[in-house]
């Protein structure tokens, strides 16, 4: 195995590790010693749920969240001088694209280290090639601002950019606040856009709806209290998708 | 298994089925006798790489490609409605991201029919975990038009919006035009903008290397003709991401 930064992807939610990534991800995370992780608890579970049989204690972690001192992850790469190879894990889904792992990996991009990404589920990708979008052109934006007038600007903004250069957005939102994002969304955006929830991907309960904003209207009532609401908007993670 | 249109990615180049795809895509595809495909002779071969022993004569295959009638998809549907699973299988990667199968998605979301996309290789999402740059926000735009002047104006606004909106570029060339487009790169951005090479991903002589213009620049000589810069730019699939 080549000495390198390896980005594993892990589950996401309950589901088994043969649903979701492939056998030669445990090749090669059985060949690592050293490992930088969001959360040490939901790494080591993840790892015995990879190989029951690894001696968690053989293993060294380094700690990178919001926590962490950016002066201080440089040396998070010095097993690489030494021949041994760093994995980076996340808490759920793809390494370094929408968490803290993506700091060390400029930095070992910036050293000349080898840089090698596995195969993982990501929300993103696997929401765009079930909405029925557009895959050819789309943005994804992370969390909108959670000031409703913002964050009504910003979805104007996003749908403009659907009509004027054919390109699909894609927006998360905290779980809790699903029901609440989807009523702005059916207050906002014009009756025909299409919106897609995307709920609990790769999961048992997953859920991945395309409607019309008229279509979804029909369904929650404009009136609907939070709790109404809940019954069909999950607060389960999602993510949102609008397309013309 | 649920009957349902399932979205089945399918390796990037001459890669080993163990290395890109979870084991149970296997599953799901022995539990299909329908099939959505871009090209028959490269989804039978994946078929056949998937399980030697597959019986491909009892299989049905549908084709959908540039020279199929739009009109006529629906029926391709069909199936479900008697109780089968569909699979779409496109010619490389992820289905529904940059092929027809797009079409055939839409459609049955607007039927109501559930879609189930499985993890696969991604160079989109794979590129984006290994450039370091930010995965928090992302664009992904396909193709950039090929009249040379049409091509640096939509650069330019790319890389306006990398500073002005803090988001990552991303956009795919024809393989034996990557040098060209690495030079039209290197002479219409700004010195310390980082462009992303992410060259023949998940294959043996998988290469991503992030570097700011200035150091692409010192690598590969301004003058360089087009025999030259293949030294440094192969012309294999690869995907270019910009970022600051």
């Amino acid at each position: 195995m080549e000495t390198a930064v390896y980005l594993i992807p892990v589950t996401l939610g309950d589901t088994s590790i043969e649903q979701v990534l492939p056998s030669y991800n445990k090749e090669v995370i059985l060949g690592i010693k050293y490992f930088i992780v969001e959360n040490l608890r939901s790494a080591r579970r993840f790892l015995k749920k990879v190989e029951q049989s690894i001696d968690i204690e053989s293993l060294t972690f380094y700690e990178l969240n919001q926590h962490t001192d950016r002066n201080n992850i440089d040396r998070y790469l010095d097993p690489i001088k030494q021949g041994f190879s760093v994995g980076i894990i996340s808490e759920a889904g793809c390494p370094a694209v929408a968490d803290p792992g993506a700091d060390v990996v400029a930095i070992a991009q910036r050293k000349g280290i080898k840089v090698v990404p596995l195969v993982g589920p990501s929300s993103i990708i696997m929401s765009v090639m079930a909405s029925g979008f557009n895959g050819q052109s789309f943005a994804f934006h992370g969390y909108l601002p959670i000031d409703e007038g913002k964050k009504i600007a910003r979805l104007k903004q996003l749908e403009s950019r659907v009509y004027s250069e054919d390109q699909t957005q894609l927006f998360i939102e905290t779980p809790y606040r699903n029901g609440k994002m989807m009523k702005t969304l059916l207050s906002t955006l014009r009756p025909q856009t299409r919106v897609c929830l995307a709920a609990n991907i790769t999961c048992a309960d997953e859920n991945i709806k395309t409607r019309t904003v008229t279509e979804w209207r029909k369904m929650i009532p404009q009136n609907a209290s939070d709790e109404q609401v809940k019954k069909y908007i999950p607060q389960v993670p999602a993510i949102f998708l609008i397309y013309k």
